[in-house]
Protein backbone atom coordinates (compact mmCIF):
# COMPACT_ATOMS: atom_id res chain seq x y z
CA UNK A 1 0.00 0.00 0.00
CA UNK A 2 2.50 2.19 0.85
CA UNK A 3 3.75 2.56 -2.58
CA UNK A 4 0.40 3.88 -3.93
CA UNK A 5 0.76 7.63 -5.44
CA UNK A 6 -2.31 9.62 -6.47
CA UNK A 7 -2.35 12.13 -8.96
CA UNK A 8 -3.11 16.17 -8.70
CA UNK A 9 -4.49 18.01 -11.58
CA UNK A 10 -4.12 21.60 -10.66
CA UNK A 11 -7.37 23.07 -11.68
CA UNK A 12 -5.97 26.62 -12.04
CA UNK A 13 -2.87 28.93 -11.06
CA UNK A 14 -2.85 31.53 -8.60
CA UNK A 15 -1.67 34.91 -10.26
CA UNK A 16 -0.15 37.01 -7.55
CA UNK A 17 2.31 39.89 -7.13
CA UNK A 18 3.80 37.26 -4.56
CA UNK A 19 7.10 36.19 -6.64
CA UNK A 20 10.02 35.75 -4.62
CA UNK A 21 10.35 32.93 -2.33
CA UNK A 22 11.52 35.43 0.78
CA UNK A 23 8.05 36.54 0.66
CA UNK A 24 7.04 32.98 1.37
CA UNK A 25 3.83 32.02 2.25
CA UNK A 26 2.70 31.84 6.17
CA UNK A 27 -0.63 30.33 6.78
CA UNK A 28 -0.84 31.52 10.11
CA UNK A 29 -0.11 35.44 9.88
CA UNK A 30 -2.34 37.11 6.84
CA UNK A 31 -1.40 40.52 7.83
CA UNK A 32 -0.52 42.61 4.56
CA UNK A 33 -0.66 39.52 2.14
CA UNK A 34 -1.92 40.73 -1.04
CA UNK A 35 -5.51 40.43 -3.29
CA UNK A 36 -5.01 38.05 -5.97
CA UNK A 37 -6.52 36.27 -8.92
CA UNK A 38 -7.17 32.56 -9.21
CA UNK A 39 -7.75 31.67 -12.77
CA UNK A 40 -9.26 28.05 -13.93
CA UNK A 41 -8.85 25.95 -16.53
CA UNK A 42 -11.95 26.03 -19.25
CA UNK A 43 -12.56 22.20 -18.20
CA UNK A 44 -13.39 23.09 -14.64
CA UNK A 45 -15.83 26.17 -15.57
CA UNK A 46 -18.94 24.10 -14.68
CA UNK A 47 -18.28 23.65 -10.97
CA UNK A 48 -17.38 27.21 -10.35
CA UNK A 49 -20.68 28.63 -11.57
CA UNK A 50 -22.45 29.23 -7.70
CA UNK A 51 -19.02 30.67 -5.97
CA UNK A 52 -20.06 34.66 -5.54
CA UNK A 53 -18.41 37.81 -4.63
CA UNK A 54 -18.64 38.42 -1.16
CA UNK A 55 -18.81 34.67 -0.28
CA UNK A 56 -15.61 33.17 2.29
CA UNK A 57 -14.22 29.93 0.93
CA UNK A 58 -11.63 27.51 1.75
CA UNK A 59 -8.94 27.43 -1.44
CA UNK A 60 -6.42 24.29 -1.02
CA UNK A 61 -3.33 25.06 -3.07
CA UNK A 62 0.29 23.10 -3.96
CA UNK A 63 2.76 24.52 -2.87
CA UNK A 64 4.88 23.64 -5.72
CA UNK A 65 8.44 24.95 -4.71
CA UNK A 66 8.33 23.37 -0.72
CA UNK A 67 10.64 21.00 0.07
CA UNK A 68 8.80 17.75 1.17
CA UNK A 69 11.46 16.03 3.29
CA UNK A 70 10.58 17.95 6.59
CA UNK A 71 9.36 16.51 9.43
CA UNK A 72 10.52 18.75 12.20
CA UNK A 73 10.63 22.62 11.82
CA UNK A 74 10.80 25.77 14.03
CA UNK A 75 7.67 27.68 13.18
CA UNK A 76 7.83 30.39 11.29
CA UNK A 77 11.09 29.58 10.54
CA UNK A 78 12.69 31.30 13.70
CA UNK A 79 15.05 29.38 15.55
CA UNK A 80 13.80 30.76 18.87
CA UNK A 81 10.64 28.87 18.41
CA UNK A 82 11.06 25.02 19.68
CA UNK A 83 11.39 22.26 16.77
CA UNK A 84 7.82 20.93 16.55
CA UNK A 85 6.51 18.04 14.16
CA UNK A 86 5.32 19.89 11.05
CA UNK A 87 1.66 18.13 11.57
CA UNK A 88 1.64 20.44 14.50
CA UNK A 89 2.57 23.60 12.13
CA UNK A 90 1.06 25.24 9.26
CA UNK A 91 4.88 25.25 7.94
CA UNK A 92 4.59 25.28 3.81
CA UNK A 93 7.14 22.36 3.81
CA UNK A 94 5.55 18.62 4.29
CA UNK A 95 5.35 15.95 2.70
CA UNK A 96 2.32 16.71 0.59
CA UNK A 97 2.39 20.47 0.30
CA UNK A 98 -1.14 21.53 0.32
CA UNK A 99 -1.87 24.75 1.60
CA UNK A 100 -5.33 25.70 3.06
CA UNK A 101 -6.16 29.36 2.59
CA UNK A 102 -9.50 30.91 4.18
CA UNK A 103 -10.07 33.52 1.76
CA UNK A 104 -12.73 35.67 0.75
CA UNK A 105 -14.07 36.66 -3.16
CA UNK A 106 -13.79 40.12 -4.33
CA UNK A 107 -14.67 39.85 -7.70
CA UNK A 108 -15.32 37.19 -10.27
CA UNK A 109 -14.58 36.99 -13.92
CA UNK A 110 -15.53 34.05 -16.25
CA UNK A 111 -12.83 32.10 -15.21
CA UNK A 112 -11.13 34.32 -12.98
CA UNK A 113 -11.99 35.11 -9.28
CA UNK A 114 -10.32 37.54 -7.32
CA UNK A 115 -9.40 36.99 -3.68
CA UNK A 116 -8.51 38.80 -1.04
CA UNK A 117 -5.26 38.42 1.10
CA UNK A 118 -3.94 35.35 -0.15
CA UNK A 119 0.01 33.83 1.00
CA UNK A 120 0.45 32.12 -1.96
CA UNK A 121 3.20 32.79 -4.42
CA UNK A 122 2.78 33.88 -8.69
CA UNK A 123 1.99 30.65 -10.24
CA UNK A 124 1.01 28.27 -7.33
CA UNK A 125 -1.09 25.36 -8.41
CA UNK A 126 -4.84 25.20 -7.35
CA UNK A 127 -6.37 22.30 -6.11
CA UNK A 128 -9.68 22.51 -4.68
CA UNK A 129 -11.90 24.95 -3.73
CA UNK A 130 -14.54 24.35 -0.95
CA UNK A 131 -17.32 25.87 0.94
CA UNK A 132 -16.64 27.38 4.27
CA UNK A 133 -19.13 25.20 6.30
CA UNK B 1 1.12 24.53 -17.84
CA UNK B 2 -2.42 22.54 -18.12
CA UNK B 3 -0.32 19.58 -18.68
CA UNK B 4 2.01 19.72 -14.57
CA UNK B 5 0.80 17.02 -12.59
CA UNK B 6 1.84 16.66 -8.58
CA UNK B 7 2.11 13.32 -7.01
CA UNK B 8 0.45 12.48 -3.68
CA UNK B 9 2.67 10.55 -1.66
CA UNK B 10 0.03 9.25 1.42
CA UNK B 11 1.34 9.52 4.97
CA UNK B 12 -0.94 6.96 6.48
CA UNK B 13 -4.51 4.96 6.00
CA UNK B 14 -7.53 5.33 7.80
CA UNK B 15 -8.54 1.90 9.83
CA UNK B 16 -12.44 2.05 9.94
CA UNK B 17 -15.41 -0.13 10.44
CA UNK B 18 -16.93 2.58 7.39
CA UNK B 19 -15.80 0.06 4.83
CA UNK B 20 -19.13 -0.09 2.19
CA UNK B 21 -20.12 2.82 -0.76
CA UNK B 22 -23.26 3.21 1.20
CA UNK B 23 -21.77 4.54 4.17
CA UNK B 24 -20.32 7.22 1.92
CA UNK B 25 -18.35 10.27 3.80
CA UNK B 26 -20.59 13.15 3.82
CA UNK B 27 -18.29 15.77 5.12
CA UNK B 28 -21.46 18.35 6.15
CA UNK B 29 -22.66 15.85 8.66
CA UNK B 30 -20.74 13.85 11.11
CA UNK B 31 -23.89 12.43 12.89
CA UNK B 32 -23.04 8.57 13.55
CA UNK B 33 -19.83 8.72 12.08
CA UNK B 34 -17.54 5.80 13.66
CA UNK B 35 -14.19 6.67 15.70
CA UNK B 36 -11.15 5.68 13.34
CA UNK B 37 -7.77 4.73 13.63
CA UNK B 38 -5.41 6.97 11.17
CA UNK B 39 -2.47 4.50 11.03
CA UNK B 40 0.85 6.27 9.58
CA UNK B 41 3.90 4.94 7.82
CA UNK B 42 7.22 4.99 9.50
CA UNK B 43 8.80 7.71 6.99
CA UNK B 44 6.49 10.84 8.78
CA UNK B 45 7.03 9.59 12.62
CA UNK B 46 8.92 12.44 13.53
CA UNK B 47 5.70 14.63 11.99
CA UNK B 48 3.65 13.51 14.47
CA UNK B 49 5.79 14.36 17.68
CA UNK B 50 3.41 16.56 18.98
CA UNK B 51 0.09 15.36 18.42
CA UNK B 52 -2.22 14.51 21.59
CA UNK B 53 -4.72 13.66 23.12
CA UNK B 54 -7.77 16.12 23.34
CA UNK B 55 -6.04 18.14 20.32
CA UNK B 56 -8.80 19.34 17.32
CA UNK B 57 -6.67 18.63 14.28
CA UNK B 58 -7.52 18.83 10.50
CA UNK B 59 -7.19 15.93 8.42
CA UNK B 60 -6.70 15.87 4.85
CA UNK B 61 -7.82 12.24 3.25
CA UNK B 62 -7.76 11.81 -0.50
CA UNK B 63 -10.89 10.14 -1.14
CA UNK B 64 -9.88 7.24 -3.78
CA UNK B 65 -13.12 5.76 -4.59
CA UNK B 66 -14.81 9.54 -5.91
CA UNK B 67 -15.37 10.37 -9.09
CA UNK B 68 -13.03 13.09 -10.43
CA UNK B 69 -15.18 13.64 -13.82
CA UNK B 70 -17.94 15.55 -11.68
CA UNK B 71 -18.47 19.21 -11.76
CA UNK B 72 -21.94 19.81 -10.75
CA UNK B 73 -24.23 18.22 -8.42
CA UNK B 74 -26.97 18.30 -6.09
CA UNK B 75 -25.38 18.33 -2.61
CA UNK B 76 -26.08 14.73 -0.44
CA UNK B 77 -27.20 13.81 -3.40
CA UNK B 78 -30.40 14.58 -2.92
CA UNK B 79 -32.28 15.37 -6.15
CA UNK B 80 -34.49 17.58 -4.09
CA UNK B 81 -31.51 20.07 -3.70
CA UNK B 82 -30.78 22.11 -6.63
CA UNK B 83 -27.97 21.51 -8.88
CA UNK B 84 -24.85 22.95 -7.71
CA UNK B 85 -20.70 23.55 -8.92
CA UNK B 86 -19.01 21.05 -7.17
CA UNK B 87 -16.68 23.52 -5.51
CA UNK B 88 -19.71 25.46 -3.33
CA UNK B 89 -20.34 21.93 -2.15
CA UNK B 90 -18.40 19.64 -0.17
CA UNK B 91 -19.15 16.67 -2.43
CA UNK B 92 -16.79 13.57 -2.53
CA UNK B 93 -16.39 14.03 -6.43
CA UNK B 94 -14.10 16.30 -7.57
CA UNK B 95 -11.35 16.95 -9.66
CA UNK B 96 -9.18 16.79 -6.92
CA UNK B 97 -11.00 14.18 -4.37
CA UNK B 98 -9.24 15.46 -0.99
CA UNK B 99 -11.47 15.59 1.43
CA UNK B 100 -11.13 17.71 4.93
CA UNK B 101 -12.08 16.71 8.29
CA UNK B 102 -12.15 18.65 11.92
CA UNK B 103 -11.56 15.47 14.05
CA UNK B 104 -10.16 15.54 18.26
CA UNK B 105 -7.54 13.19 18.76
CA UNK B 106 -8.75 10.49 21.69
CA UNK B 107 -5.96 7.98 21.55
CA UNK B 108 -2.23 7.84 20.62
CA UNK B 109 0.01 4.67 20.03
CA UNK B 110 3.32 5.16 18.45
CA UNK B 111 2.35 5.59 14.67
CA UNK B 112 -1.27 5.24 15.02
CA UNK B 113 -3.66 8.14 16.31
CA UNK B 114 -7.30 7.43 17.08
CA UNK B 115 -9.78 9.87 16.48
CA UNK B 116 -13.40 10.17 16.83
CA UNK B 117 -16.61 10.26 14.34
CA UNK B 118 -14.28 10.48 11.08
CA UNK B 119 -16.95 9.70 7.60
CA UNK B 120 -13.63 8.04 5.47
CA UNK B 121 -14.02 4.76 4.37
CA UNK B 122 -11.81 2.19 5.75
CA UNK B 123 -8.28 2.04 3.93
CA UNK B 124 -8.47 6.00 3.09
CA UNK B 125 -4.99 7.42 2.20
CA UNK B 126 -4.01 10.13 4.71
CA UNK B 127 -2.43 13.12 2.64
CA UNK B 128 -2.18 15.87 5.67
CA UNK B 129 -2.45 17.18 9.06
CA UNK B 130 -2.19 20.72 10.41
CA UNK B 131 -3.28 22.27 13.52
CA UNK B 132 -6.83 24.04 14.09
CA UNK B 133 -6.20 27.76 14.07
Amino acid sequence: MAEQQYSIHPIGWVESSLAAADQAPDQEDHAGAPAAWLVFAPSVRAGLRDLRIGQEILLLTWFDRARRDVFVVHPHGDPANPETGVFSTRSPNRPNPIALHRVKITATDGLRVQVAALEALDATPIVDIKPVK
